[in-house]
């Protein structure tokens, strides 16, 4: 049997390494091709030793350099840099899958090059598809390209939507730990200090996320995934509150059945269903003991506690360039909570100041897209610049 | 379109009705063509004037005749009985699918004959799997008839493994309410009164399976029917209480996900899924609202407490006529609580006795499973005659 050969754009990150531990544990069925570790040298170079790709992508050609040297010319790797160096390795003629597992909106152009040459795309990285979403969707169609999540949430919803039509479909029931925050009075949510929002109850992620679940935002986001994901209408998607984090996420059908995925806080789970997919394959993971959990709850979401929800709902409502203005803008708002430059409730406000000057751009391509994720990040740091928060 | 042709065994029963309320919703899609009613005749008499089917049964040419009269000789329908009737009925030439919903192990036979002829069969009656599971599957297999599940727990295990590989399934973890007593304590067991053994926290059904819900047997059942439904082997059949029963059961995957069904506790909801498998189709029953509920609770199961799960299992493993002795023996000593006979404690060692006396039979014909039922039936007997409890 051919191995097939994977590229991870993001090798050194969370999911990257976590996808390396698979690929592992299945060294008969896959083959690595190609990784990405941008800054991350030691790790890269670790990581290179062991699956022994062809080739590596760094940030700069100094960084490649270096490697270079470090891997003592052992190493017949080719070393690229920079993103020409993540669109090449992201369309590398023999890769059969590209894990794309890079942060921000760096994800959204290699991500759109490997749809285009129509791979199959295992895709971690949240903004590619809440800020291009129809775009990557309706190249994928024309160019027989797959793109698949890893991310806990898409994977349930695939999982219990596998192989029924769509048309049986009444909801998709996303489910939410709620964050850190949820159970803070409003005036409580005025004052959180980093620490606070940072203390997420049942994920360890990077800070970026982990706020953007303090705020609800990270559902919200997630909710523009599931629209293009599993195409479908905005209005059929809605939120629940679980903080146990064991269900990942639920479909309602149109007879009354609601199929629900279930499983530890283990990323590995969802990494495996998309390279795989749509097979399953055994693993030793950890399973799931309801009954020594004892019980799941549920709650409906406050909107008006978490108006980054209802934003994401707007700007989805909306379309065209918007959804890339509300997540330029709340990388911004973040990123200002985080150097303490903004208090967490202003964040909502940051996000809204930018929409609402926001004149959106419909029938886009990628550049529209990229444009407005610069327009939004610039208009977001005047309003607290001005305001002076 | 063609409509579909169904037969209804037990049209006059809870499950009998609900069937045919979802028939007439669907009246574009279903045809009745016959009717079994026993002694119901006036709740028969509304449905065969309704649905008018050219086949109509009852228990006894007796009542067969008083019912023509009844109907006036307006109506040119067919009136059959007893257990020849059955059989008539659920092979009819044109029938399409026959619902097999009569209490008891009268089910087994006109069941088997349906599987013969090749129908989809869909399956209310506990018994006729439990007494003759590798029978009735491997004559289906044989004849290319289905047999699909009227019953939430196993509607729920269909639609989890709906399209995934048998070899991706983990374990089966069939939901049990626990009952009315799961929380007694052993001393309360002991002591049980009928009105507290029949106070079922959440379905509402006759009393042999109120009863077997208060000592678990009814899971035991649903285990054996688990084990011939799906071809799953009995170590990987495991229960959990779950004692608001919204999840009907669950499918734990050797990835380590596990797809769960839940629903409100509307027989409708796998009636109308057994008649339109593989498809979903729209209704209007009230849903699921998990924010409403609050939280699913899960428990281990006390096997010691509720030996008759136990005996289940036993039976089970012991194959052959041995799940017939279980059935039959548990009948014998429901009834025998039932008419204050023997207390609810009593019930597994009634079961325990018959299956020691019990030498089984494998290879076995239908035949031999009557036999062995009438057995167990009169040794069960013997066991509270002799020591008059």
């Amino acid at each position: 049997m051919m191995r097939k050969k994977i590229v991870i754009l993001g090798s050194t990150g969370s999911i990257g390494q976590q996808t390396l531990e698979v690929i592992r544990k299945y060294s008969n069925e896959f083959e690595v091709v190609g990784l990405s570790g941008w800054e991350n040298t030691n790790i890269l170079k670790g990581q290179i030793s062991l699956f022994r790709p062809k080739v590596a992508v760094v940030k700069n050609e100094y960084i490649a350099r270096t490697l270079k040297k470090d891997l003592n010319n052992s190493s017949d790797i080719k070393l690229l840099w920079g993103t020409e160096g993540l669109i090449e390795i992201s369309t590398l003629d023999e890769a059969d899958i590209i894990v794309v597992a890079i942060t921000g909106i760096a994800s959204l152009i290699p991500t759109f090059e490997a749809v285009k040459k129509g791979k199959r795309i295992a895709l971690a990285s949240k903004e590619a598809m809440v800020v291009a979403g129809e775009i990557l969707v309706n190249e994928a169609r024309l160019r027989n390209a797959k793109i698949l999540p890893i991310d806990s949430e898409h994977s349930a919803i695939l999982q219990c939507l596998k192989n029924e039509p769509k048309d049986c479909v009444e909801k998709i029931i996303l489910t939410a730990s709620g964050g850190a925050l949820y159970d803070f009075t409003e005036t409580a949510l005025k004052n959180v200090s980093i620490e606070d929002a940072l203390n997420h109850p049942t994920w360890k992620m990077g800070k970026k996320v982990t706020i953007d679940s303090a705020t609800l935002m990270n559902k919200g986001l997630e909710v523009i995934e599931a629209r293009w994901f599993f195409n479908i209408p905005t209005n059929k998607i809605e939120i629940v509150i679980h903080p146990q984090s064991y269900i990942h996420s639920m479909v309602q059908f149109i007879d009354g059945s609601i199929l629900a995925q279930l499983s530890n806080h283990d990323m590995r789970i969802a990494i495996q269903y998309a390279l795989f997919f749509p097979n399953r394959t055994v693993n030793n993971f950890s399973r799931l003991e309801l009954t020594k959990i004892g019980q799941l709850t549920f709650k409906k979401p406050n909107f008006n506690k978490f108006p980054c929800i209802k934003l994401a709902y707007q700007a989805l409502e909306i379309g065209g360039t918007m959804p890339a203005v509300l997540n330029g803008a709340n990388e911004i708002a973040v990123n200002a909570f985080l150097n303490s430059q903004i208090s967490l409730s202003t964040i909502p406000l940051v996000i809204q100041y930018t929409m609402k000057e926001h004149k959106p751009k419909y029938n886009l391509n990628i550049s529209d897209v990229l444009d407005a994720d610069c327009w939004a990040r610039e208009k977001a740091l005047d309003f607290y610049k001005n305001k002076n928060n």
